[in-house]
């Protein structure tokens, strides 16, 4: 009848291989080198430095995994890989992929210790006291950083710009803008909404470049600050997309205070990542994420939607709710 | 319409953190503690030794990845996880995790060297010549790593114990038997049977242990030896399962010539494991497993039916077909 199987244990169990095996991919630029055009076995192995001995195997074990086509011995993308993973594409989003690869695939292996200790197991376990010091004191690891966080949110970004009802608020501000993705995309879709960037001054250039690369400088300004250490610049809606789980349960509440004080009556925060769902039951993505913040922050942790609208509620917001928009990520909306 | 989206690469490419997940739940006995009863979080952090910050994230986790139940605030196994998890169950499987955990989660992070270099990168990096070598040194390695093939093959040994025509045959050796799951199952399931295991005179205690858990003494004995260096034990049907992609084409050639000469006329030779698809576009396991071998040996690989097809042909075989078994396992027939 219906006999336990072992299959999605195994399958879980040695999923590490497919998702190394992509890691990989993207590091060689795999597909950034195939969105210039097709190419047979051997043209791929040399353009890529393969070793003989392997690269028919990692070429098609990328195809039954669909993430390349074969066809009369021709490597091709698929329609995504080659929208999302050729680098020089602006839907690039492997930005977060080269950092899964170089950074959080190897602090993975310590998830025993850290489960057991409560302790980060990345750069902060060499004497750094914060990762973000780390990677915004070398602007290339920044760059790779934020352009890692458009990758992830690329597609919750698109779901707020159209889902949430723009018309009745003029001005945006995106707290821990990152490239600015999210107010890029609001101010794409919605052409009467003037919008600010916030986070602290390294990523001012980053921003600049991708709102100027998006013709929107008009509308998309910068303001530079540290939203741990300074009140939150005023507008009608406040939006703070991966942001809260980095923190712990007292600056979570301490930041959803600024969010209330820098809106007007009747204004909006927009609160959104992989929300846990309220029974902790089935988002597992999100639920894997907070163990993500245990592996790299001090005391950071993901969190459900009842959990977020119960601090909202604290610091005076008079309605919230909740609202899925993609994938494992949902928003949290309270109403001053 | 279609527009293509980013989930299946975002998915695979974080995959290694439900990977993981799973992995240290199976390293820290998570199953076969509650194998005994359920228990609330409190308990279970306690048993497990965790610290307080992330346990609960962990156990949701695993709920969410569908490892775990939870009922009114105690955890509980699913049938799956009850069955092939808990140690104390001959149908214990986590053998192959615990090795993943332990050695194959690291060495995979080195996969783009090993395809640039066509080196492996386990223990032979360290100028063991030979995995086996180092495994079968020390008794507790080879424990496991003979109750990891165990955890793999399972299914499929079931699958050959039942779905071969045993009927026609009536001796059998299991060539690089390992603790004899598959002789133990073809003689648990068909009573006619007389079977032989053999493998490295180290292996001998392990195999009988297994053989005498399943009363099967009378029936199936271990016979000391290498396949590698000597010739093989005759019988009706000669079986290698998970051995032929550990080795370089010359000594798979090497193997199937000796499957012949140790049959009867009208003998079957059977090899199995994770045979990939004769267009190599569709079996992701069996061509990943070969990457593994990359990982694992000096030049071990993986291939298709056809592959092995064509050398029992070359070798005398009048008769080949390849039979589906269980997930990413066939089996190629060879009969002489």
């Amino acid at each position: 009848m219906n006999e336990p199987r072992p299959d999605h244990i195994l399958q879980v169990g040695l999923g590490f291989w497919a998702s190394k095996t992509l890691l990989s991919a993207v590091e060689m630029e795999l597909f950034t080198e195939l969105a210039k055009h097709p190419e047979n076995l051997e043209t791929l192995q040399g353009r890529l430095g393969l070793h003989p001995r392997s690269a028919r195997d990692f070429f098609d074990a990328l195809v039954a995994l669909k993430f390349l086509e074969r066809r009369d011995g021709q490597y091709y993308n698929t329609p995504s890989t080659d929208l999302f993973l050729d680098k020089r594409k602006p839907s690039y989003i492997g930005g977060l992929l080269e950092m899964a690869n170089s950074r959080l695939y190897p602090f993975w292996s310590q998830l025993t210790t850290a489960l057991r200790t409560g302790l980060p197991q990345n750069e902060i376990k060499n004497g750094t006291p914060n990762p973000f010091t780390a990677i915004y004191a070398e602007p290339a690891r920044l760059r790779e950083f934020l352009k890692a966080m458009t990758g992830i949110s690329r597609g919750a970004n698109l779901a707020i710009a159209r889902g949430f009802p723009w018309s009745k608020y003029r001005t945006a501000v995106d707290v821990g803008t990152a490239q600015g993705d999210l107010i890029t995309q609001v101010a794409l879709a919605n052409p009467h909404i003037e919008g600010t960037g916030f986070d602290l001054p390294e990523v001012g250039p980053i921003f600049e470049e991708h709102v100027e690369a998006n013709r929107l400088s008009g509308r998309v300004k910068f303001s530079p600050g540290s939203f741990v250490d300074q009140p939150l610049p005023k507008a009608d809606v406040v939006m703070m997309g991966h942001i809260l789980h980095d923190w712990n349960l007292e600056t979570k509440r301490m930041l959803v205070r600024k969010a209330y004080e820098a809106l007007p009556d009747g204004g909006a925060y927009i609160v959104y990542e992989s929300i846990i769902d309220d029974d902790r039951s089935t988002n597992a993505f999100g639920l894997l994420m907070s163990l993500n913040m245990l592996i790299e922050t001090a005391d950071g942790f993901d969190y459900t939607g009842a959990d977020c609208a119960g601090w909202m509620t604290e610091a005076g917001f008079r309605e919230t709710r909740v609202e899925h928009l993609i994938g494992p990520d949902s928003m949290v909306i309270g109403i001053k």
